[in-house]
């Protein structure tokens, strides 16, 4: 058995996702099926130095700093790991690209397309392999479930219908002072990229869409407290998308359900380690995804020993680094920076299609190599 | 304690939901808290008179015959119920209407908002009570969901999300050969009008749509096989109404969630008995709809003792027997002809969206006093 | 076609039991199923003539008084039904029997063993049908369960463990003042019977018994409020049984489990219609009995269209009335008085486990033909 | 903020448990609440010197090699962390006790209870920290179970009724050629002694049991497949404890349900981030314990974020070296070697009822001070 490759890590951003993925860096490190590759986590930057240096203690950074531009030079860094807030995704990742680092951007990718494809021309332009982090991919259900639909065991796909509720908008109705300014983005881009791009990786492209946001808050600026939107597929399935912050009792309820000519397919997020699947008629049998045979299933523990929301973040990266330690392709399991875009440009034409209230197309042909 | 009214009923149809009617109006019989008025079955029609007079032995009706005509000018009925199929709703219930007649239908009202419209101002004309038989609004957790929002125990309703999904046109792929003329209505006007109803119920006057319908089946009359649609509401919630009869696993799923601003409801005609209640940020509280103080509670058994889909024609008959014998009114809990109508309006904005790709206005004025 | 068979049936009865049989009685009428034979409602008694003469006019019945004595030797009367309390339930049934009348009795048959072996012999004796009206049998999806287990599908069963729980008790907590006197029978006559007929009905004979009741209400007389009992079956398997009545939040809710070797199947009054189900290791099914094909449902309404507790005395009666019409045998689907006896053993057997701290032997030889 | 404590551990096992543990450490390091202490992986031992060498490197551990005696004796070993296989619990335990080291032990913590003394009075004469790896009790929904309980929110528990099951056995029926010498303990040690334990932390000391053991396959030294059991508890609750390994369709399936007085708790491990709850008489409540207020869910992420089987090592480690750190106390909700040695004194005492076929005592006054 040869040593492992080392690949030198550096991140932005130490908060809620960075500490996800400095976590999952440090767990894939004891999984056999790694064994190919040993991520060394060089450093982590934020903008505050002093945090970052304390932060990197705690997460396995061998040291922490606040000069981004410095760590994307960083020779002994082969991947930048932007995990920071959505503003600023694009010039540091960009930067990167061009200093040759492969990537790995939280999502969404661009605070819209436009800034997406820019990141993405950056990206191809340097060659470099690049993920966008659409973690739920890597979920094992949610694999299992793609793997269930490319065998073409359940037939065409003729709905899909998903949503992603949460309620601490509801919680809070007084606070409802966000703006797209200083807090992000609204349910669409946090909630419902996720839900664009499970879309895609289970159907397939979308090609048109009629929406309404809620746009509770009537401030300029505001950002959408949720959205609906009735969706076409290219191959000619449709379905719903919806997501909102304001569902009293829905946590982190991403959950949908694909129906097929011959099965349907059903997910929640709440309970991440299950798929409900209907096949020929029958009732649905809720599978545990934590089988020897089931995706990631080798990777970890016995039947029934369930996984939790960090554990897709351990497959999505191990994913990527085995991508660069073998010079396989992120797709299609990973999302790339052309998923990125293209997750972008439906959430683009939702607002489109909210502001003009009509059924807004989705171009689907926006790419050419740079 | 006084004698009960006697309310003589003519009934119009003997297979399935003319045997579900036959089967409450005898139910209902036994149930004490229906002591002030008792149904006699005079007679039922079909277009078979032989086999009408079989089925009048089995259902308990006095006599069977052929002629619908000689049925609604009967002086011996108080009450004309049309359980037949949607091509003979207008005529016989227009006619029963003229001759005095109380008037129950089933869903959907007319073949369209049109011929809805007809049947409205006949029956408003006469001065008879009227009824359109959605009869899940008498399912015990849907009044008790009703009761709650009502209450305002839940503040203002924020979203609103129905689906109906069947699945027997998915296990029959190569029998989509229904068409509109000897098929009836499809999964719009059979499934769709019970969750348009729904939301007008729960929620409130619809005023605009947005959607898609799935005409697989490309043959010229060939009915929809499915319907997506965005929906806005008058005090400004939103929301998804979905139906389909291709969702294989789905036998009757017809399923709702409410999302107000201090708590969600939601409901699965599959387990019909459960109400799903989640309020002040806690999770969902499975209540069964069964208890002494729940809506219908003290008609039936102790708590626990399940109900079944029959049972929501038994509420709804009684409802409609009381109103006739108390001179009540069948609103706001009984849907009246009227609100046959506007889900008509509905149901036809929906398809009126999906032709035009666009949002549609529904039209809540449409209806003067004839 | 010829002529349905007349059955007069006379009841004892007329509350809770009485009226959920007589509702089933005019149902099953409307039942394509069950054309071969007609109940004929002759005559309901009670202690209160009056009220019983009232109860008659709305359960259907064409008289009602308080003598059961002439009831029983009534000869339009082809079926005794007992559905009166537990104290009443010998006297009037034997002599019912000695009067030639086919029988029915509510569970459990005697108060205890002794009783319900002199019940027997005297059915027996008179060579009349007669059935412990054991209605759980009569769950479509028991009854799919039964036709599983039967056809070997799952192989030997290795264990079964169910437990019957309701809280009313847990709500009272300053009313146990219940003695087996006036308040009949506890948990374990009550519910536990119930189970030992389900465990025998779906694995076989009981032959040991290890248990505890739990008599919280220590007053000379009183009924244990709950009981556990680990039970030895014939054939090798084994389980445990529980019931409580201060179990809060459980309001009706029987449920079980059998592990076979192949497959496991479980069960949840709560949720009548449904089977849960699991073969070769995988996950549970969720199987809706209400198909076409499952147990009863030729009799009933498309798949989907759920079923409730009444139904199951509809399916028991028709079973009873078919034996009647047609010669045929109560068992197995039907527990006969024998049935009866066995549950009373077994009920008998763990309050002797309890009082003795060890294991009991059942005995299972003790009926030998009268 | 002063530096954190530094705590050199030694393990005994890289297999199924030692990852466990080993990943465990590794992750409390960037959790922000342990920031007190901080694990040092110094050594890991196995049978093969060599493969533990290799599990060192991905285990995060400084070395690994083949002497327990030497790792037991190091003096940068503070803990001592016996993962291994039960067989090997005892001698390696007691040598670092009498080592001076603190103790965390893998269940059950002997080969049976007077093992367990042995190794109590070990660890209690040399005055150091010790734990048995009951690693149930740290899952946030047991925790809440246990603190609700202690709160009296609920009343007297009046009912306990606990299960697992799996069904490895079931689906390898032919390869039942398991005993008790190299296949380690049965159902009943491996299942049912973190059965015992959660009862007694939930419920309090058991004072009798009478069970059935199910040894299917009967060649000397086998071991059992599966147990059953009616408990009594000192304060006066009862409910059965039931484990099998051949319970097909169920993969890691511990699920338990507490009666009391004023509301009921329900819980299953392969729903781990939930408990199900019922209060004043209503239905259930299904509560996702990942909010900020429940245990341990400041650690993590936001609500509805959830978390999997190892997260409860995470817990049950951070808590130890707490203690040892804080020189806190491991009980009452760490498992200390006493109450490894009482789940062994339960579990002897059902086979021992099995054998004898009488409820057995259980002696709750075994240990003194040594």
């Amino acid at each position: 058995m040869s040593a492992p490759r080392r690949i030198g890590v550096g991140m932005l951003g130490y908060a809620f996702m960075g500490r996800a993925h400095a976590s999952a860096y440090r767990t894939l490190m004891s999984v056999p099926q790694t064994a190919a590759y040993l991520p060394e986590l060089i450093g982590v930057v934020g903008r505050d130095a002093e945090a970052a240096a304390e932060a990197a203690g705690r997460l396995g950074f061998a040291a922490g700093g606040g000069d981004w531009r410095a760590l994307v030079e960083d020779p002994r860094i082969d991947l930048f790991d932007n995990s920071g807030p959505n503003a600023v995704h694009a010039e540091p990742t960009m930067a990167a690209a061009r200093a040759g680092k492969h990537l790995i951007c939280e999502k969404p990718l661009g605070l819209e397309a436009e800034q997406a494809v820019a990141m993405w021309s950056a990206a191809e332009g340097a060659g470099v392999k690049h993920m966008t982090a659409f973690n739920y991919r890597f979920v094992p259900a949610v694999r299992l479930a793609r793997e269930l639909l490319s065998a073409g065991r359940l037939g065409e796909v003729l709905h899909f219908r998903a949503r992603y509720l949460q309620d601490w908008l509801a919680e809070a109705p007084h606070s409802w002072r966000l703006d797209a300014a200083t807090a992000g983005s609204g349910a669409l881009g946090d909630l419902g990229s996720h839900l664009v791009d499970l879309a895609r990786y289970l159907v397939g492209e979308i090609v048109g869409v009629s929406a309404r946001a809620d746009f509770r808050d009537r401030r300029p600026g505001a950002v959408d407290a949720a959205f609906q939107a009735v969706v076409a597929y290219r191959d000619g399935a449709s379905g719903t998308l919806e997501a909102s912050r304001c569902a009293p009792g829905r946590k982190n309820a991403m959950s949908f359900e694909i129906n097929c000519e011959g099965g349907t397919l059903a997910f929640d997020l709440e309970r991440l380690n299950e798929l409900r699947w209907s096949e020929g008629g029958s009732g649905f049998r809720t599978v545990q995804v934590t089988g020897e045979d089931h995706p990631f299933g080798e990777w970890w523990w016995p039947p029934g020993h369930v996984l939790g929301w960090e554990h897709t973040f351990v497959h999505e990266l191990a994913h990527l680094l085995d991508a660069i330690a073998g010079d396989g392709d992120v797709a299609p399991h990973g999302a790339t920076f052309e998923d990125g875009v293209r997750a972008a440009e439906v959430c683009d034409a939702i607002l489109a299609s909210h502001r003009e209230t009509r059924e807004m197309e989705v171009r689907v042909n926006l790419l050419t190599t740079p």
